[in-house]
């Protein structure tokens, strides 16, 4: 799960109880164990006897409650809480969700949603030309709008046709008095499952690590296309289209996603240990010890020693407190900055050849510091092994990675990233191993991942974004062909 | 080291900069690498051209220290610091060290504290009855008051005759306008060390861990007996005493410290690992898979793997949020509070039969929870395994064990916890097997460990402990011939 | 002007500055002068290099304020700001102003109010059969939709006919990137005027104080009906009805307003003075000393010494420190808190026949404190004048009197209330001598003056409210063909 | 009563309560009748079931108990608290009291004081040389000192003796398990009076006002040299020394007390209208109308209205809501934020010839600033005229004035202020009109009062102090004969 030592974001996590009286106790657990999922922002919205009540604010979870009223005054029937990731434009109270709307005809909706739409900046221009009010910047207000404006009669058909016209990666849910409502997008970028309580009540949430948090029993994902509908009739899995074709975010596989999750019946640490293993046939290499950058990484470097015969080793700490520094980041002091993350345990490196193991290199900023605290520490040599391929496109389905400009590996070859970060060798996990690695039973293309960052082909087109990408992959060369919008 | 799933607290980390135009950043980075040493309070003390000045608070040092003007108001060209773990009833902002003394005729002392003084309660009534004043509660103002009320001449000769006047276990760190002083008790039960910085000026810490952590070269442990001075001759080793024992506190390998520290020559983590191999020599079991609870007993799992030839799992996830909750503790809510902290991987453990690898075992309920959650997960069985011996005495020399009513294996034989915990089988490392598996080489009892908690035999005399001590004991109906006090 | 020691609440205070480079910092120091008008909840929106942004939070304005970058960050070329009184349900973030809307196509809004709509509950219900969304609870919001659904193709144009379909009290204020908008209800309700900075920029505010407090010099009050635009082509003075009848709120003259401010050219201390002196001249009694209720009553307690030529005498102070008090209300202690906002000179009132001048009387629950304070000092008599007519009818324009339930004069005849309150003597002002006090010259009914909480005389239909008073002033007996609605 | 508006700062207020079950409460709320005493720091200590805790902080009470357990968990039997105001370089957390001190043999004490000790320097440097250890830089520290090395064998001995060896302003009051002690210094510099309330239970405090708010009835002010013991036997009025001569601070009755406070049977209040009369016969002048600054002026400039028969008006506004301000203080903007404390009423003052009655001139700029605000407003004329003699000496007994470089008396004639102060005339009252105001009934010289910041004549040795002093005042050619240390 993300560490903060990469520089990968996702860009949200949500949690919704339905029929449950500690349904807002419920949340905040399950949030708690979302938290890698966004760290930006969170907020639960509880149905109360005294109508949808919020409670948000920016930072951790921990850091925005509290006080124990602001949680207890949330408690009643039903609950829905997000944590959220957000650029820092984005990065003020007013974008913080769940949303919450007032209606005085047909009461309150509360809306989270996890994902990126393609066409929201369209969408929403129209809807102002139409009359539309906005008091956030954040694509999810759309939605709202989609749904209000709709001729359908009943709530679940407004919804339907308002998803219909949203494209893009997401998992929306929604929150009102007669029921919890939750989607997919057509090509189920984002994870999304549904369990039930021992003690009453439904749960849908991000991922299945939370559910076993709370103590409920998986039932299943949410289908691409799918909408899952709570209510006094219990729990409903419907569709709002059919249109559909698999394409999980591979990333959620790679990095995101918490090891002891499952998604789509793959567990996340078993995935990347196999993606470890693979590496290891794809990109062996003659040395005395693995080690993973903890904690995302240990799983790939367990399969990596696995299937080389390399010993497993501890070179690598990570410190379990937050690390918040005011000192002025002169050359010295940022590195020490970075020791107060990682630490290499030098008895174990001192004179040995290290397989260093990555989930993923990014802007190689980190990598490069870890690989100098490893040289440090008297590492022989250093053998850098990445347990996914070279990110060289922005993702526009929720991950925040918006821009080619930023990835080493859409601006350098293999050979000058191996020389720019001082190893002694680097390989990656081709596009196939991955997909192999996860192994999802489907015919979809890529085996039901998406991998876009990784080729260019994007399963959806990009609207809003298709001009913007052409004109930078053109700067840099790629060739743009390769691009599917 | 600690993760606070376990029940032990250490009592404190000290960190101290001589002649750095940034001590108080380094401070703050030494400090933070030391967090796991205490996480109740923090201060750090800075000789400042306005003298010195203070700040301190109740929390993690990230909780302490929020605003950049807090740390930046401290530098000078020297600072104290310190993290501390104190028991309920002394949770107070009095008790946070480093303690300040203002004295207008002979300039200011900051004076910080790790370890628990065994004559400090008689060494206060004597000093209260001369009438001698206190503004805390901690045994830490003593010294202060012996120093200054020593017959000597000079600051280091009143020191050394306070130290001579003191018993127990300690680690002083003291900060004048004129120098940086550290003394260890004459058994050296807590660790202490000192380094160099690479662009001048000196540091004195609790452990090696920090001195990398901001770049400083080791030097050497301080001995037992020992006193560093820092000041503008440089430094100077000197002693207070010469009647030593060494007796560094077990459970520093075992636990408390961090795995990247060496102590005494011998790396924590490498420490670890012999003392998970000889635990399975010690005590063998037929199982698929050896899982270590995180953060701290993965090191000695994987020596129990190394050494049993059973695969080494990943079955358990730490979470690295700090888990707040405001929740009411119903049975059930208590039980998914534990599951913020701690998560099985389902598909890893399910119908394994489980080698659970623990450092130790104080009220053995986490364990409880944690053996509840691997069965819960699928499996098939669960053989825990300590990689320390039965806790059954307390400490009197810095570690919270302040009771033997609070210790499991204290209270119950090693049959009895198997039924309790609910485990196929239970096994600890032996007294003999923990002290070969650090290896200290010394013609010192016990292999110049301090095994006392395991079997009784304190290093030093209890002074004011001895008599409810020997209560207790009797009424546990524990031989108490066994206790040297 | 008020004192939180009455139990009336006006609903806001309004400032806005165009074109001058210190706007947020003016917009501060003129908000801090209008903070009688609301202190519940504050808020700036400044026009920045970077768009609009805002701050505000529930709370004084110092509360709210509490970080030098909060303000600095606001900093641009215009602002808008607001204070907020708000009733116990609605004390929620979101309903804090000025709210944001945020336009991709055309450009943010801002939008501030101080009054209250009697017609925004069937505007929203229609609205959301429309297919607009909400976000809070506010009237204001409906005001934003109603703009943004006009077909006219100017923002000005816009926002007339939105004015035109919205009913009640109000002064809107709305900032654009293009100018500074300001608009005041067909009656005048509500107090709202135009200065000019000396270094250049136009002012709008709710009150002359906050000019002066600015170092602005005055222009004008907004007419009823009126529309101020400011934008680069300067200040213009403009209207969107001629349908208008003066008719300022009473109590602004009474209670509401500081003393320093002048409203439609009469000076609020003046006005209050001469409602003093008529109220000695129509409720005359024979004693030894006047006191006023401070700080609000002083005014008129000189001028009903000066009539009556009895001596004015400080008989009562006022803590000039925020009273919090976390105490148990038991009987004794609710007695005591009261004393922590005023107290009597023992010597100045003791064996004195004391006229206590209060400018109105609500719930009479203070009042009936104050005559004990003044008994417990020793006076020998209490004769309770009140400088405003009894208060007997619900006010549906902006002040926090929603219902007749809580108004001791609609419950009680003057007989009756003398005795509840213990006082030897009660007399009121009459309307008729009020209107005069204030001395509008205007041929509008009761000159220019809104009386309805004493008459129940409504200037306007009451629209969603009129079928509620009149169920509730037939339960109370009281004419309703008084009533206009 | 101070209002921040002036230069001036009390430097405490004490309140202390014994054998009553609500004495936490009482204290807060005796506080804050007391928190124009000092605003930069409070702290209550209580007498509770688990021992004397303390809660204090810097800022107002307000800021300082922000949650209700704050005060809850102080709730017992009896309690102390202490308001302060610091210089600058003290204002840190260290020296908030009252001050705790943990006695493991004889129990706890809470120590509070106000005033100033004019040996505490020497005190500490002898207290030092032998062993004393300090943790504060406050004077008060000293006495705890001096009481624990007395050779006495029981507390109130022990007291005793303390208190003759320190000189100077004292109000001391002391909280132990077994009583509650205070003691006036042997010149009673500073207000300190015992009450009884309703319920059971004693009273100390600095004010008779606290006594009324926590409905306390008066029962005596505490001699000079007296110390009042309230135990378990009750209340129990003795003394420390014989040797006494009153001289109260005469700036109690012009500037710090309340108004409807008792300083030795003579009402503030009052006493201030007397020397507003004693002014307008002194100081007449040709004038309109009569103006105070509020609050604290209001009592003189009514005397003065009533001697010279000119009208009193409110020319003057102040708001009573705190006016922080972020702003850079350019020229312009630092006028403006003058403006958020007072305005002028423009009517009342406009074409007027004005006597302005201010209570004390220190260093002149308030005074300017507040003599250009009528003259904005229009005023004809402006006549100062100051409630008490010019300020030309230090206090070393408790009061801010430290140095005669900030007094605009010590270093102008009356001549040249009235010049740099921009008024049409100046005049003050003289020391023989303010003693005769007073009038308190004793042979003491100037009437029992201290007048040494108007004459220099100092009724104590002056000690630490009496060189610095010499120093400066020959500097200002002020004949040092004067003064009598």
């Amino acid at each position: 799960m993300p560490d903060a030592v990469n520089g990968l974001n996702e860009e949200c996590g949500l949690f919704g109880v339905w029929n449950n009286p500690a349904a807002a106790d419920i949340t905040y657990l399950g949030l708690h164990t979302l938290q890698h999922r966004g760290q930006e922002g969170a907020g639960i919205v509880g149905l109360t006897g005294a109508g949808m009540l919020r409670h948000r604010g920016l930072g951790l979870l921990a850091e925005v409650f509290t006080k124990p009223d602001q949680l207890a005054s949330l408690q009643g029937r039903a609950a829905l809480g997000h944590v959220r990731y957000s650029t820092a434009g984005g990065r003020v109270l007013e974008n913080i969700q769940p949303l919450l709307f007032r209606f005085t005809t047909t009461g309150d909706v509360a809306l989270a949603h996890n994902g990126n739409l393609t066409n929201a900046r369209s969408l929403r221009a129209q809807l102002e030309r139409e009359g539309a009010i906005f008091q956030s910047t954040s694509d999810t207000e759309v939605l709202m709008h989609l749904i209000r404006r709709s001729d359908k009669t009943n709530f679940v058909d407004q919804l339907k046709e308002a998803l219909n016209q949203v494209h893009g990666g997401f998992a929306f849910m929604l929150l009102t008095e007669h029921g919890l409502y939750a989607a997919s997008d057509p090509n189920g970028f984002r994870p999304l499952v549904v369990g039930t309580l021992p003690d009453g009540g439904t749960v849908v949430c991000s991922e299945t690590a939370a559910l076993n948090a709370v103590g409920a029993t998986f039932v299943q994902d949410v289908a691409p296309g799918g909408l899952v509908v709570v209510d006094r009739n219990g729990l409903r899995i419907d569709h709002y289209t059919t249109k559909t074709e698999l394409a999980v975010c591979s990333m959620e596989y790679v990095y995101f996603a918490r090891p002891d999750s499952e998604i789509h019946g793959v567990n996340v640490h078993q995935a990347r240990v196999r993606m470890g293993k693979r590496l290891a046939a794809e990109q062996p290499v003659d040395a005395d010890i693995v080690c993973g950058v903890p904690n995302s990484s240990l799983s790939a470097a367990m399969g990596y020693a696995q299937a080389s015969g390399i010993p497993y080793e501890m070179g690598l700490v990570k410190s379990q407190y937050v690390a918040r520094t005011f000192i002025q980041p002169t050359q010295e002091l940022r590195e020490r900055s970075v020791r107060m993350k990682l630490s290499a345990i030098r008895p174990v490196v001192a004179g040995k050849r290290v397989v260093l193991v990555d989930d993923s290199l990014v802007r190689g900023t980190t990598a490069l510091q870890i690989v100098k605290l490893l040289r440090d520490a008297g590492a022989a040599a250093v053998h850098l092994r990445i347990s996914s391929p070279p990110l060289r496109f922005p993702c526009f389905y929720g991950i925040d990675i918006q821009s080619t400009h930023e990835l080493m590996a859409a601006n350098h070859s293999v050979a000058d990233m191996r020389q720019i970060l001082h190893v002694d060798s680097l390989g990656f996990l081709s596009v196939d191993g991955l997909e192999r690695s996860v192994g999802l039973t489907t015919a979809a293309p890529h085996h039901g991942l998406c991998v876009a960052y990784f080729t260019g082909e994007y399963p959806t087109p990009l609207d809003d974004y298709a001009a913007t990408l052409q004109d930078e992959l053109s700067q840099l060369n790629i060739k743009v062909a390769e691009v599917s919008a």
